[in-house]
């Protein structure tokens, strides 16, 4: 399959727009800066949407779920079956990102990359189905060519039909049982790091655990050592189906001109392989909250990101995202419904 | 005046609520843990409302407009005008909280309690007058007993009102040119801190005007010292009428049993100025976000608070706190609406 596309170029960001927004800033009925990163999120989103003024009415999630061969070797809390399983509450409502889609009249849509435990077809699951899992990266490089290419394929599919469905922002979200190790790995592959430095405890590793989770990755970086220079290289041997979704997801938000708000680890990683591939996508993508997961902390300083929130979220499914959303809006409403200080009639600082 | 009634028990938080909340937590469908401080934050509010799982349908916010006669001595970027005007802003809807409390469909008080500059009686303005402005505390206490008093009570007033009509969360604003003159006065004098450390640039003065700043208030400092180990001759001597309705409105609201959210620096002060009258009342209190004023980070540590937010905003009005007011509403949403691992159908982490 074709990979072209992934080198195609980003849209740039609106000077124009953006320069708008911020002479609209500085008339507002505030002191200048006083709303912090909320006055530079509009601003942001008005460079991103072409306009002094941005909406995020329509706010779309996509959840891509995927199982992991490395899960074999004993690096998760939870038993392989939870993916699956999990599709299955997505879908059904009962997952935290289910929730907060509907709170925030946000699109969901699950995409179903391939399981181990499979629910079947299931209303509001999209199936694109590559295999049961990814190979163990432990024996062999994760995914072959043709699917890594339908994995990007696949977070590409739903960037595009919402992009044409209206949607003003996108959140991308991952569930797969053993993919903070994937993640992980990539991670240290993508930034040259120790596993000891990056690797945390998913969802609930104790320290043993974490010490055979960080040994366990660095036999795999030892094994894929000679292929890892590439950014493409290094997702397919030691990436998700999920994670390279998300990282096709973001490159084709940045090329049809749609802000990303990431996620937390996982989202971050994929992110960063994102810009390795293709280095102005990075203008659009928006970085919701500072995880738990231990890595985090070093993938977004490798992207030059300060995150929102920073409330010790750990729960990947794009549900840290979901959260920073009304941020975001609030932003937006803030930027486009304050009064300027000649329409109210306030007096401006002495001076300026 | 009364003020006996400042001292009258705090409501208990519910420890059957907060136990079973803590108890529904665990068997939602995530990893223990894996929502942070959104868990935290329900499990607190389920033992404010008295009920396994709470809701944030009803906000109210009421935003206090004072001046202060400090004001004389140079102490603000803006002129003494501007709490009058925005008065007339924050009616008309084109300030920051208005704009937050549209969004958020809270409902939104302006209780002018006194301004140099008074626009008259305006829709949707409380008109609680005690005085055109507090005394110069360079002159003078700032307040009279019965002044106090009656900013005292005017905060309560709002609580009361917002209680009987159904409030589940209680927002408090302010707004007086010269405020962080007077709220960090107040806050050395609780904290017995200098000046120099806790002086920062309010509405944007420079460096040379945060100097002068800190003077005025060593000088205030030095002219009140024999009477400000009581907290309540420490507020009436060097407060504002704002900051003491907004102490009374934390106090009125623990009392009644209404959950607040603080909003940034001013409103922290007087939620310290409130505990040190009515210890118990800090188990009503969330703390919203940190703002980027110097003082802010000194306050919050003597509160033991940890805010939600940390997004650089310094303006008041109460807009910090209603930024913040969806990470409640999302915190609470998930609590209730998450499936449990059981109507899910998803496997638990193994021995758990």
């Amino acid at each position: 399959m074709d990979l072209a596309w992934l080198e195609h170029p980003a849209r740039r960001p609106d000077p124009a727009a953006r320069a708008a927004a911020l002479a609209r800033q500085a008339l507002l009925t505030k002191p200048a800066g006083a709303l912090g990163e909320l006055e530079r999120l509009a601003v942001t989103l008005a460079a991103l949407q072409g306009r002094t003024c941005p909406t995020l009415r329509q706010v779309h999630i996509a959840v891509f779920a995927a199982d992991h061969g490395v899960a074999a070797a004993g690096v998760s809390a939870y038993p392989q079956a939870v993916t699956g399983e999990m599709v299955r509450n997505f879908a059904a409502g009962g997952a935290a990102i289910s929730v907060l889609a509907r709170e925030l009249a946000a699109s969901l849509e699950v995409v179903q990359l391939g399981t181990v435990n499979d629910p079947g077809p299931l209303p509001g699951v999209r199936r694109d189905w590559i295999a049961p899992a990814t190979a163990n990266f432990l024996d062999a490089p994760a995914m072959d060519d043709t699917q890594l290419a339908r994995a990007f394929a696949g977070g590409r599919h739903s960037v595009t039909a919402a992009a044409q469905a209206g949607a003003e922002l996108f959140v991308g979200g991952e569930m797969g049982i053993g993919n903070t190790t994937a993640a992980t790995a990539l991670a240290c592959a993508l930034l040259g790091d120790d596993p000891q430095a990056l690797t945390g405890a998913g969802t609930g590793l104790d320290a043993a655990g974490m010490r055979r989770k960080a040994e366990i990755i660095a036999r795999a970086l030892q094994r894929h050592r000679d292929h890892l220079a590439d950014p493409r290289q290094a997702l397919r041997r030691l990436g998700g189906f999920e994670i390279a979704a998300l990282a096709g997801a973001y490159i084709a938000a940045a090329q049809q001109g749609v802000a990303v708000l990431v996620d937390g680890f996982i989202a971050s990683v994929a992110a960063l392989a994102a810009v390795r591939l293709n280095p102005a996508c990075r203008d659009w993508l928006l970085f919701a909250h500072r995880s738990a997961e231990t890595g985090h902390a070093r993938v977004l300083a490798a992207l030059q990101a300060q995150p929102l929130l920073d409330l010790g979220l750990r729960l990947g499914e794009g549900s840290g995202a979901g959260v920073a959303v009304p941020l975001l809006r609030l932003a937006c409403a803030l930027h486009a419904g304050m009064a300027t200080f000649a329409e109210a009639g306030v007096s401006d600082k002495a001076g300026c």
